[in-house]
């Protein structure tokens, strides 16, 4: 028999995990809907058609491909057509493009929506990186107002406040001015590659940056320009005026400023805490035109959040002119983090959170029925399933760490009364068996 | 540009429906965490070889199966070898089989687990049934004991009493007394023929499937012996009665009838509701050994719950005599039956339940301060991203079925007031900002 095993970059998650994702992913969801964005589901697999061609190159390599079945699958193979017809969601984005488009005249805009779902992608497995992880997407489209940009910044405080990870770092940009900064330096027909660059300005430095850039075909002139608008000091407000008067007479240029600071007034009226300009940071998409926003904390080496304003997200699927502006959490990259930081709440270590003992079919019909009493009161509770060897089942409350073990032998029946003994102190006390619930709450 | 469009029998869910199904899931996964069942999850994709082979051909036309990437795929178009090497997942069993086996060092048993999630199966789409959906499935794995067969027909009648179904049959047999009325009429080698017949009774009634059975080599004295043995009646006491009399002395016969008195008298102490013994029961999975459960409502032609015990489900992986139980709830059935019959709660028809109206910038900030505040308190609400028209306004809360506007004009702000409209009376108020929350909740 050969070992059984689950496909390279995919995971398994024991009940532990299980509990912690689902809290990360119910904390998320509470914040989502307390600011009013309602949930979407879309199916697993697309139209092989719906997605090709929107990632890129690399994306359409990296796409998990269903092959055709039956006899489709035999004439594409005696005509030598394509194999596949569907393909795995590579993100939550175009699917929801897909999904605005599809349903346009269902929706009311804006159209507030989060959704929480899957995704696939044949990436090489690396530490952190799998072939099936979650995005939390939220985004609010059909409306260009900033309010929804304030929002969002709210959410991602709430979030990462309710989850009790501090020393969140919210930086912000915004993309108007970036296109303002090309157009000084005369390189708006190679915006594309400014932002691809600027990009990796965090993990390999100004210098290399520089290389990469006169390498795209940028000149010693236009870099050194570059560098010399993106390192102003001073305060957000300090750094935004210089900016504007550097950029004075560029159109795109102020608007991307006044857009900036009207967020970071609102923001700041909110209570939105750890929001930094940083007037480097890019987000490599191209379909980003306005707010960019990224999060990341001094713990980690990747962002947990991110997204930003786009124009034309469902232009390709025919619907022209729709402002939307959305952010995700890397839910995967969320957990790791929260894990290093020993954040998790200790409830979810057991999902149990009493266990009766077995000693026999009258004693366990006994207890039987005090769990269903315990669970009316919301209580959960088992009995353990066989008349086992105590030293059996007190192993087995502490392996899941059950916190409490009740014993009603025969005796304690007659006598109405119940031994409940805290797993983690080891007190152990006799009480009535109507009072065990205000024993254990 | 062609219309847009998602694979056939897939489905998107807009807000409503995804906060019903949300609801449905969060019931049922709250009632099997009271009884101490903990959740996992498992990758949508296994290995191929994982799958193929477990639900006989039909299955392993249905599976969806993933285009082999980049050079794999290029070779085994060149060495006409398989052009896949992943499926998506076909049930939640298989996959939980091979969970149990592959983390068998880390898991404590009995392990009571339970698993949501998405199987997919390339069915011919009709009414009801779909290429994606939802199992839901609880097990207990690890021990023979009874009481396991008990806290699963609980669960049962929670769930369904928690979703407000009344009117729920639970089902009940046992796959031993079927063995020993095979043994009975002499066609032990026919067993499964007769249970793959037995299961057809409530679609295509007694004649038929004599009819069948006749054509599966059954003589028509067997046929008559076993419909008599099946057509005992009088209360389930009595015909467990009348059927051990009849059986005597066939062993397989005696352990079933004895196991469902034992789990029909401590599911009666459990007061679990609607349970009704049916000899006839079959349930066609060979992988059966003991009681069979199966959950049905006279509005709805198919079963909605459904499971049973089993004897050797890890085997097929290398792990032997690992007896369990389980059961799986069908969600998009239970969905559909609730929408028919109306039974979802008023407050899953709007995420958002305060919309404050945007009067203007300054109003605006102020309505987003107020905001703050609710949503401290739990209460879901949004400031409109626009000063838009009022009429616009209003009606974008009447078409998401927001219960709450409440509108803060210049003159309001002033005096701090607000003018609360309750939008399903249509009666309004003006109250202080501070006492927005008590006159909502």
């Amino acid at each position: 028999m050969k070992k059984v095993s689950i496909p390279k970059g995919t995971r398994d998650f024991l009940p532990l995990q299980a509990r912690r994702r689902s809290y990360i992913f119910q904390t998320i969801k509470e914040v989502f809907e307390l600011f009013g964005f309602a949930p979407i589901e879309t199916p697993a697999t697309e139209n092989e058609s719906t997605l090709t061609g929107k990632y890129g190159e690399e994306g359409d390599q990296l796409m998990f491909k269903v092959l055709k079945r039956g006899d489709k699958l035999k004439s594409a193979v005696e005509q030598g057509k394509g194999f596949s017809d569907l393909a795995l969601r590579y993100d939550l984005t175009v699917p929801f493009a897909r999904f605005v488009v599809q349903h346009q005249s269902e929706l009311t805009f804006p159209f507030k929506r989060y959704q929480i779902q899957p995704v696939w992608r044949a990436d090489r497995p690396q530490k952190g990186r799998y072939r099936e992880f979650y995005q939390c997407d939220v985004d609010v489209i059909g409306s260009e107002a900033l309010i929804s940009e304030v929002e969002l910044l709210s959410i991602i405080d709430q979030v990462f406040e309710k989850l009790g990870l501090s020393g969140v770092r919210i930086k912000l940009n915004n993309r108007k001015i970036l296109a303002g900064i090309a157009q000084k330096i005369g390189a708006e027909d190679k915006f594309t590659a400014l932002t691809v660059n600027l990009d990796k300005l965090d993990k390999i430095g100004k210098e290399k940056v520089g290389e990469e850039l006169e390498k795209a075909g940028f000149q010693q002139v236009q870099i050194s320009t570059l560098f010399d608008l993106l390192s102003l000091s001073g305060s957000a407000q300090q750094r935004l005026e210089a900016l504007a008067e550097k950029l004075q007479g560029i159109e795109i240029a102020e608007k991307g400023i006044e857009e900036l600071k009207e967020v970071m007034r609102l923001s700041a009226q909110q209570n939105v805490r750890g929001l930094e300009l940083d007037l480097t940071l890019a987000r490599g998409l191209n379909y980003y035109t306005g707010a960019i926003i990224e999060v990341v904390h001094d713990q980690f080496n990747s962002s947990i959040c991110g997204g930003g304003r786009y124009d034309n997200l469902t232009e390709v699927f025919g619907l022209k002119d729709v402002s939307g502006v959305g952010i995700s959490f890397g839910a995967d990259r969320i957990y790791d983090l929260m894990e290093n930081e020993n954040l998790f709440p200790y409830e979810l270590e057991s999902t149990t959170k009493v266990l009766f003992v077995n000693f026999g079919p009258s004693e366990a019909a006994f207890s039987l029925s005090l769990a269903s009493k315990l669970r009316a009161s919301g209580i959960s509770c088992e009995v353990y399933a066989e008349p086992a060897k105590l030293k059996k089942q007190f192993a087995y409350a502490n392996t899941l760490n059950i916190p409490f073990v009740v014993s009603i032998g025969s005796n304690e029946m007659q006598a109405q009364k119940a031994v409940l003994k805290n797993m983690y102190s080891g007190k152990q006390t006799t009480v009535h068996v109507e009072q065990i619930i205000e024993h254990i709450v």
